[in-house]
């Protein structure tokens, strides 16, 4: 029989469709490990790789120039522009605001055949910092109101670049979608005096049919109300509204974690393509007891079609339980 | 310069990013006329042909079932159950309701190798005649909260069957998403008095730069704040919060204005994959002054990566009055 079932940190409803169940190994990919295993470990044509540096595009890099592990680039066709003023128009009826704010990649590894899911935690632990420098710096930008750090990996992710990298936007504006998560995290709290991510999380561990992963500082499950197969959190244990407060010890038990899981993705489903998002809370925000930060993975196995884009809603046409028990299963 | 436009009815944010500029002819489909033109008229192992039929499926056929020019089957998998009753459960924290519904497939057409594009106008009008009777129909089941009319043409718009059909989805909740849209039109009417759905249409029809087609009943318009190319809008002049009030002058109306628009996307871009969605307010609202009824037709020509998942926003590399000058050139 399908279900409904509602997300309750973000009241977003979504179709449990057991009638169409597909078990989880139908997701495997077809083409064996092929977005990253099919590469070369140079490739002479690609911007990313040690030697083609653009360095007027450079922002940052660690270690060093030379011997880099991890670089920051700005985007050579920025959605946004760091140098324009912010600027409003009413423009007749329209609402109109000047493109200003951040756009930046981050070259995650020199090598072009590697994925997070293949590079040692120590290599995602760089990444992951070098993130929150940049999130820092960029917060000194006062037409800053957003920060949104995410990771398209393969072609049905929206990646048009082979080689392992991130991005970072910064936007002028809190989007609609994030003011009405915010708003209805307070209202839980206002409601019941707790965090609703807190519960989520108390819940889950107690359960232990969705836990993929349980590490000192974080928690990873494939949600109750997972939009579509494999949708994955990972949350903190320690209450917090911004990734860019998480302390080194924290970051270094976030990359082993994020290796874990992904690992358990690309040797279960044959390296698919995914979403990973950081999600914080609007960066003038300096703390609440409401929200929460925390990251999110979206395997990109299905495509949403007019339903979907009608109504916000998805069909998940597997169990989540039996995603997550899939996913344990895996051999790392 | 990027620029971010607001959806002054959705309250929704685009960036329209002209520093990475896709001229509109860049989205022309490189396989010509590939998902309608390679098909045979008759495809034996198509269960929409005539001939096929598993009449044990069969809602309503139209005008009878030997000579039926269109159809209303049930889903064989159906997202959502018409037989289960509706109930609610509070699964410790998490809230729970029986996928309660229904899923319809109509049939538009007997031809495999048509689209509406192709189809005549009065062809076309026998179809939302059908959707019309159906939600009539389906209106009757007290479970019922909102009904979404829909059709994926093409395999990026998550068609999985070539044979041109279209989708009714019956759901026993109104989605966060749409209610949240309801509650921004009710905000704007109590701020201005206004709806915000005519005043943008009266903003439309002054400037005409994003206009497509002009009938005595319906504007078809490329949306200011378009959150991807081509994002169209086909709106009522007349008020009304419900397709389900449209009299039949007005359905006869609209069948020539989709074909005319669904024409120009078709010889325009050669075919590409795009959602057409009817939103209509819940079916238990009767009527309002703030709400408006329309049709959305998203052509399929980029991926929703990262940011997108991200923020709830989406990135556009066109500017829309550029879209809407290139459809209006297009010969149909």
């Amino acid at each position: 029989m399908p279900e409904l079932r509602q997300n309750m940190a973000t009241k977003e409803w979504v179709i449990i469709a057991t009638e169409r169940a597909e078990r989880p190994d139908g997701f495997v990919q077809s083409e064996a490990l092929s977005i990253t295993g099919d590469q070369p470990t140079f490739d002479p044509t690609c911007p990313f790789c040690p030697g083609n540096e653009e360095l007027d595009l450079e922002i940052e890099c660690w270690p060093e120039r030379d011997v880099w592990q991890t670089r920051v680039v700005h985007n050579k066709f920025p959605a946004l522009s760091k140098d324009d003023p912010l600027t409003r128009k009413f423009d007749g009826v329209h609402r109109w605001i000047s493109g200003a704010g951040h756009h930046e990649i981050v070259v995650d590894h020199p090598k072009h055949n590697t994925t997070w899911a293949l590079m040692a935690p120590n290599e995602i632990h760089a990444v992951l910092e070098m993130f929150q420098r940049r999130g820092w710096s960029i917060r000194e930008d006062e037409r800053v109101e957003q920060i949104i750090y995410f990771k398209n990996h393969g072609h049905r992710a929206g990646a048009s670049l082979k080689h392992t990298h991130s991005q970072i936007i910064a936007l002028p504006i809190v989007p609609t979608n994030i003011r009405q998560r915010l708003e209805e995290a307070r209202r839980y709290f206002d409601d019941y005096g707790q965090n609703v991510f807190r519960v989520m999380v108390e819940n889950e561990l107690g359960l232990g049919e969705r836990i993929l992963v349980e590490s000192k500082h974080f928690v990873a499950f494939v949600l109750y109300a997972a939009p579509a197969p494999f949708h994955t959190w990972i949350i903190p244990r320690q209450q917090s509204i911004s990734f860019l407060y998480a302390q080194p010890e924290e970051l270094a038990d976030l990359a082993e974690v994020l290796v874990n899981v992904l690992r358990r993705l690309y040797f279960g489903l044959r390296d698919p393509s995914y979403n990973l998002i950081i999600r914080s809370a609007p960066v003038k925000e300096i703390s609440n007891d409401y929200y929460q930060w925390y990251i999110t993975i979206v395997p990109r196995l299905s495509y949403a079609a007019g339903f979907e884009l009608g109504s916000g809603m998805f069909i998940n046409p597997t169990l989540p339980e039996g995603c997550a028990d899939f996913l344990r299963k895996v051999k790392i």
